[in-house]
């Protein structure tokens, strides 16, 4: 890693501190450089809040001319909840600006730069830039696909069994396993889930640590079914509770869940009564959710998989075989030349479990 | 790695080259050290040929008095089809001997080391002792389970299918894979797979390499169906082939597969008329089988599994979902308390697939 590459590196560690709590705004970090020593530095706290370049230049103080700014992503151009960013780079006098990627914002995309290169400032852009797409891969997704980025999880036998025959499925008991789903939950804005699976389980769908940021529970609910004394529209996180339905008459029962501080999302259901899936991932973009860890069940996870509406699938694979039981993707039949392709990632063991990643071709 | 280990991984790597020529006979290799230098070599190359021990001190000439001897395997100290190799080594002189492990066969069991030092020659037990028991593991396996060794290869899509609806399965086309199941092969003193899977693919289960060892071909044929126009009964290797059946009165087929080579072991069939496995694996043993790369379909690899006698398994996963399919392993049906339990390795990529290696516990 070269010295510029370090530099970007630390604009990245302090976005890190601001992802899950920007949404829909993306997470950025910025450190100001001169002489080689970092004179100040900033990242982008929470929706609403200074971006990172402002904080940054901020924290210099007097310092800021002619010194070097390193940012994982190109700094606004246009009045969102705060003034430009590129307007205080240019009054700071700041001569060069390291850039991680564009931002995919149709209202910035390379206007930032323009900007910046026409008042005379030296900008590098592209490092670290695949690090930078990474952090950021729901809020990127998001313009290029109009939907959140989904992640979708499922824990299977090494036969492909979400459970079996008799529906039971609470066996990933191992430590590692449990808590790698924790820290993902914390890396997406939402978590989602199929009343199959709140019926079934009672999930709280809490990150690892919750001393932090708390994603949203997002729950599919077509017939607003959910029972009131559920851990997810009871307990102390209920604000983070969102609920998709397609039920649009039970005024009752909504205004009853919206009085406990949960979120109501009404979506079109198609002819069977079923929701729309991209309608309701649309509803959940306007929302401000850019990306979502989908956690089942089955039929959720047929349903995305058919629509092709999954970027990354995480497979939890036990060291355990049934010979029968609950298929992972419900109502999916392909044929072998027309199968879903994925692009595995390198695997790993995960206690006793193995993970395997692969993203969506 | 000592100096010690260094040497018996010479020894371990003669060894390895006799695997697989050597059965029902243990691959073992031996060296003679003098004053740090190796004087003296060699590897028990086939069954009926003479032992590594007796060849490393013929190699070595005059030198051997006073010498260190590294064996992977203990020495033999009774009558076979040559000589008790300790004789030999306490004739030449040989004042240490390092040994791998102990010979499992009743016959030695110990017997060997003993009588090295009743000879007063110094032993030194259990260096790289897991490296010799993998290498010997079929060997191992017959005295402690009365079986060989059974490695069963299935692959699989990502939600665990062998084959689409349509029981199409011909998608592991990348090279990598189909090289490391070449290479397996050779590993194993046979490939195993049930008619299903020689009726749909004609297969010849060659190894990677055909101009050394070729492992035996064993089909599991209970009626005795197989066309005599296949390749396992027809090519240049069907003196490797093996046919097990049930079917002991179809005296004039068994005449003619005989004629062309073929092996026609009869083994007793269960009410059904299916052949008892246990009975045919014991069968195996007896022809001189001590491990087996069984490579399905999926009946014969549910039936390994419900009778618990598969000691590894090898999954290799692509890269597709399917939603439906043929189930890995036919006619089991566990709950979740009585899953079979395995414990994975280390996974790994080969090519676009993963490798899952899991040991059965």
């Amino acid at each position: 890693m070269d010295r510029q590459q370090k530099f970007m590196q630390q604009a990245l560690d302090l976005a890190e501190k601001g992802r899950g709590f920007t949404s829909p705004n993306p997470a950025v970090g910025a450190v100001i450089v001169k002489d080689n020593r970092i004179i100040g530095s900033g990242f982008h706290q929470h929706f609403g809040a200074p971006h990172a370049e402002v904080l940054a230049i901020e924290g210099a103080g007097t310092g800021t001319n002619g010194a070097a700014m390193y940012v994982n992503l190109e700094p606004c151009n246009h009045y969102g909840k705060t003034p430009p960013c590129v307007d205080k780079i240019i009054a700071a006098g700041i001569a060069k600006v390291y850039v991680g990627m564009i931002d995919p914002n149709p209202l910035v995309n390379g206007s930032g730069i323009r900007r910046l290169k026409e008042a005379g400032i030296e900008v590098n852009l592209g490092i670290l830039e695949k690090e930078a797409r990474q952090l950021n891969r729901g809020f990127v997704h998001q313009f290029l696909k109009q939907r959140p980025w989904i992640t979708l999880k499922l824990a299977l036998t090494a036969d492909g069994f979400i459970a079996d025959v008799s529906g039971k499925s609470q066996w990933i008991t191992n430590t590692e396993a449990r808590q790698y789903v924790g820290e993902q939950r914390a890396l997406h804005d939402a978590v989602m889930v199929g009343m199959g699976t709140v019926f079934k389980d009672d999930p709280t769908l809490l990150p690892a640590r919750r001393d932090g940021y708390i994603p949203f529970r997002v729950i599919l609910d077509e017939l607003l079914n959910i029972p009131p004394r559920l851990k997810l529209v009871s307990d102390e996180y209920q604000r983070r509770t969102v609920i998709l339905t397609a039920q649009k008459d039970k005024d009752r029962k909504i205004e009853q869940l919206r009085r406990s501080g949960v979120t109501i999302l009404p979506v079109d259901s198609d002819s069977f009564g079923w929701i729309k899936l991209s309608a309701a991932l649309h509803s959940l973009l306007d929302f401000g959710i850019t990306s979502i860890y989908c956690e089942g069940g089955g039929q959720l996870a047929g349903s995305l998989i058919q629509e092709k509406l999954v970027d990354e699938l995480q497979l939890l694979i036990a060291p355990k075989i049934l010979g029968e039981g609950i298929k992972a993707f419900g109502g999916l039949m392909k044929s072998l030349d027309e199968a879903v392709q994925l692009e595995w990632q390198e695997p790993q063991k995960l206690g006793v479990d193995i993970l395997l990643k692969g993203v969506l071709k």
